[in-house]
């Protein structure tokens, strides 16, 4: 299980402690997922990473949702096992339904492939959009 | 422009042509995107790929912008310029702003960041979702 | 195995039945592997992937092991557990030798040296190639 | 050009010199590659590439052109911009025909989407191959 | 120049004048760096964003140049254009030799190597370590 | 373990044992890593990648240690399981403690974080640098 010992609840200082009491309210589980266990050997780090997904995480014109769906369409483009199986679990606890979710891996595979294929072939962009 | 001679509207063949006044109808646009003319290269690839796309972005359980932004996410992440720059722009043609654009882009940093934690200090899954 | 509940053939619609038959006839195989168990969650994809899958690797200007050992060439660039097995698997059921096999994984490990050198110093391309 | 100072044919060393020599009468070309102008900027590594080319690439098991063209589905799947010129490149030069071309594309595009596919259902091995 | 509008230093708000400074302080340098003015559209990212590269960066167990090369070894990895060039850059600004990059380049070439071969073989771990 | 038979020390040839007694001197360990009987099931890619993990890990300007640590930010990136497990228990015995490894992932966390927000945005470089 991880690299580095991973922190347990009664093992760890107040100051983890206290972010580990957010995680599970915010989640609403009772336990501390390995993710933050693991990141609480470097203190720094675990503090930051709380902070920062609760703001990118919060609702603003993105609902919950569909921000934890990209977040696993990221995990799969990375193949990353961890995050697929996390992400997919919340995507599930936030509403994402079977249909949803067929039609999620569909766009990233899909778009995987075409992305390959742009690159394969070397392919120029028409136009710069500009978001604005 | 591509590793392979692009095929041009008045070079292409009649089964090409159909499939090009196909995609200039379904996007609302007067000319053929690069990646369109490149794999035209590759007849069957060309008609594959228009098929797959009709399918796999149409409306369903999730919305054609959600799936354009999936879509961004994917790109953003494999670091495909053409991809970026043609899904940027497709998100903005079907309603995107720059707030959920920023969010998105947010989103999209933050869970590439965690991926990489998560592998680089190989966490182990909590717990198999189950998506039913 | 899998985020989602993989369909088994006794549970399968006729629809997926149909599919799950050409594929243990195609492979010479009576079981069903899991990536296809998999996608079979979401009958849609399982039928455009069976159908692309077909056109992809039937024998062309390319035969079926080159396309078979690009498959894995890919697989093993990009890291993926599933597809380093199947592909490996099924290389040697059309043919790859040892030596073969070394030899690609020579190349695949060399190459990816030198993607990453290309980009680690920004070299810039030559010339354009022109495939025609 | 390159984040380094390449190093042009005047102003090389003994050393290097004699592996441009090589380069340019190897691939049958009057000019040194911005690849090797850029690595010979660190000259161990200019010789252990040009060692290792030879070694990988040399005719054995697999034959020249199927090399290069795994060469191309590495660079494609990296998203390498001057790898897939330069392997398009050789690969053409080698006999890749455009209908090769076209199936190799196809090939490492279908793959890219299963194998994230794969790793986005966290789909689990069926059996592990053994080459021997 | 970006898929969004950058935000010149005399059109932006107070707050993120406010980053501005602190970066041309930080950096010793004159102008906005295109990454800053880029991400400056979304004002929340930004701020993040500098706060966090102010703690990551930070002398501490590592020195800032060698958080640098590790920069820069990540974004070769990566393939990213734009941060190749920037972390090479901000690495001779603190003190990369040319024999320092050189080796730096040969590792990552190595290793990227090595990834992908194990990746591609299966290879499994032949013992868990321990960070502690 | 592995996709071919590893090569045992009691099975191997000469020229296979010979190597493998260079790396158990080398390392200070008794036993073969799994990589490395993978690997001899292709004897020309042992003795070349023994070669070049010499000559690429030895000191230099860059010290062994600082590589080290090197290659696991690079399998970090890749997530590559072995590769981060082995490049983790080697930093640990050339002296890696728990913070430079705390500070070691979050710069690899931050940097792969901004990486996929240069590429998602299509930030262009504000200017070359030159090593020299």
């Amino acid at each position: 299980m991880s690299t580095v010992k991973m922190v347990e609840y009664d093992q760890a200082s107040d100051e983890v402690k206290a972010v580990y009491d957010e995680i599970m309210k915010a989640k609403g589980i009772d336990f501390i997922p390995n993710f933050w266990k693991t990141v609480a050997s470097h203190p720094p780090m675990l503090k930051q990473l709380w902070d920062e997904i609760g703001q990118v995480m919060a609702g603003g014109a993105l609902d919950p949702l569909m921000k934890e769906m990209i977040a696993l369409a990221v995990s799969a483009t990375n193949g990353c096992d961890y995050c697929v199986n996390s992400h997919t679990a919340a995507a599930i606890a936030k509403g994402m339904t079977p249909a949803m979710h067929g039609e999620l891996m569909a766009v990233v595979g899909f778009f995987n492939k075409t992305n390959k294929l742009s690159d394969g072939y070397q392919v120029e962009p028409d136009v710069k959009p500009n978001v604005e």
